[in-house]
């Protein structure tokens, strides 16, 4: 008998994930997650560090001036607390804080994370003397819309070449590096990272898949993947980062994925996403499966139920 | 590379669905709902009133105290304002409140929600003096888990036996009734309210599909089902109410229909919910879909950040 009226949004739900370069001293991991967690209003849900990579990632979400303010303040204490001079790890990277990606949850426009990129970059160049680069959806021009191509030849270069190489010339701040580096602040879609493993121990059948279906190799748009071994032999796993699941949702990747391991007579065991989704794609797999006339996020009680809390401004 | 990591849940979550015997006069509902949106930390979702039932139902939710205070402030409110001597609708009622159901959402407890459902039914009893009757979950007999049965009579046939039949004391409060009624108090798992439409006009497919898939026909557990003509003569719709989605998932129900559409050689256009679905129920479609080896409501962002928010005290 309950109805779903129309109502008004009372709040924008932002995503921010920011990278930061260190991934063993807990002193170090602890500041930074404490000064993300000291701006009232935003929320710290995830951690997650590697010492190979020597790199900590935060997985932060709130209302977007909480989130903007989140950010800051953990730039700024990775700022006072990282040397990048002192840096080593297998991960490329350009700073103390790497990069800074706002993501839209739920019904928030891209452009409103773009903004946000715009005024958290301005602040970090202008407060802490950070040369900071615009990136993703937040560039202003090509060559700088994708992360690996800003990262080239890391904060080495940038430390060598960017006082003298107008090319590097940074969006905002300083024409040098200190031993903070230099930051990426942009904004994204929401990344997604899916695993389906098979029933079969050779790499070769997940390798060929993952060719099959990855963006770079002709196959689904802002899908990366790759195949790997697990630890147990008999079975193998197409590793997927799904960069823009509006593009390619969770479904068609998986179905695409089933049809291709039909081909080669393998069976798809499970899938598993690493870390969380946001309720927009999850509630996507249901409007596939079931046909959903609409389904939109709103009409799972608990991100109404959100909606209401933050709008209460909590 | 974020990943997810064991964490305590800070905040059990509940949601209550309270029935109240007034469709029609605004100031009334404005008032009854007013009181529950007066009980902080609990949120109320939806409203909705139907003239010709003239009942009003509210969907709200919160962590178990602000939620109980919430029902109770409402529950006070309708005894106040009326009277059910002057209460007509299709509805059978037996009091002003006629329903309180609690729902436990994510890993919640439905024990919580009997425990809930005794604490404000002894509260209703002696500060409202009225009569409570324990139901679904937190029934104490069998004859008093289904509504139907607490219902049978209504109000009027309470008024008259209630202090001479020992069959109808309730479990707290007076035995005999004012103009308040007497209200039922209880535990149920979520109800998701889900339809299905199919690409023919012949209502006796859709009513023989109903047949079909609903537990009172030998058909799937907790599932009410009915055959609808719609406002498109060549439609009609199976209209369910899927009474514990735990164990008849929605995917399920859409399978076992499709093949029952299938067999009449009739197509599954597309499904609806009514209202809203816990996240769980979303989630257990995408589970479904996609063979994920775990996926929980924790897996979607925006459950992580509600038990965040709310653990903070929101």
């Amino acid at each position: 008998m309950v109805s779903r009226p129309e109502h008004s949004r009372s709040s924008e739900l932002v995503e921010c994930v920011p990278n930061f370069s260190e991934g063993t001293r807990q002193d170090v991991m602890d500041a930074i997650t404490s000064a993300a967690e000291s701006a009232r209003g935003a929320w710290v849900l995830d951690r997650h560090a590697d010492a190979v990579h020597n790199r900590m990632v935060l997985t932060m979400a709130g209302p977007p001036g909480p989130i903007a303010e989140a950010a800051f303040r953990a730039t700024a204490r990775a700022a006072e607390l990282i040397d990048l001079n002192a840096h080593q790890g297998v991960h490329p990277r350009i700073g103390a804080t790497d990069v800074v990606p706002f993501v839209p949850l739920g019904a928030t426009r891209m452009q409103l994370c773009v903004e946000l990129a715009v005024r958290v970059g301005r602040r970090i160049a202008a407060e802490l003397d950070v040369p900071v680069y615009l990136y993703g959806e937040a560039a202003r021009t090509a060559e700088r819309r994708r992360l690996p191509d800003l990262r080239r030849g890391e904060y080495e270069r940038l430390r060598a070449l960017l006082p003298s190489d107008p090319r590097l010339a940074p969006d905002f701040g300083p024409l040098h590096v200190g031993p903070a580096g230099a930051t990426a602040v942009g904004a994204r879609p929401p990344l997604i990272a899916y695993n389906v493993t098979l029933g079969t121990g050779d790499l070769a059948i997940a390798r060929a898949i993952a060719r099959s279906i990855r963006e770079s190799s002709g196959g689904l748009p802002a899908v990366q993947a790759r195949g790997f071994r697990t630890a147990d032999p008999n079975v193998v796993q197409v590793s997927m980062n799904l960069l823009d699941a509006r593009r390619s949702p969770l479904a068609l990747v998986f179905e695409r994925i089933s049809d291709e391991a039909a081909r080669h007579g393998v069976a798809v065991l499970h899938s598993e996403l690493v870390g969380m989704a946001p309720a927009e794609a999850i509630a996507d797999v249901a409007r596939e499966a079931l046909r959903f006339g609409r389904l939109d996020a709103d009409a799972i009680l608990e991100t109404r139920l959100l909606e209401q809390v933050l709008g209460a401004g909590a």
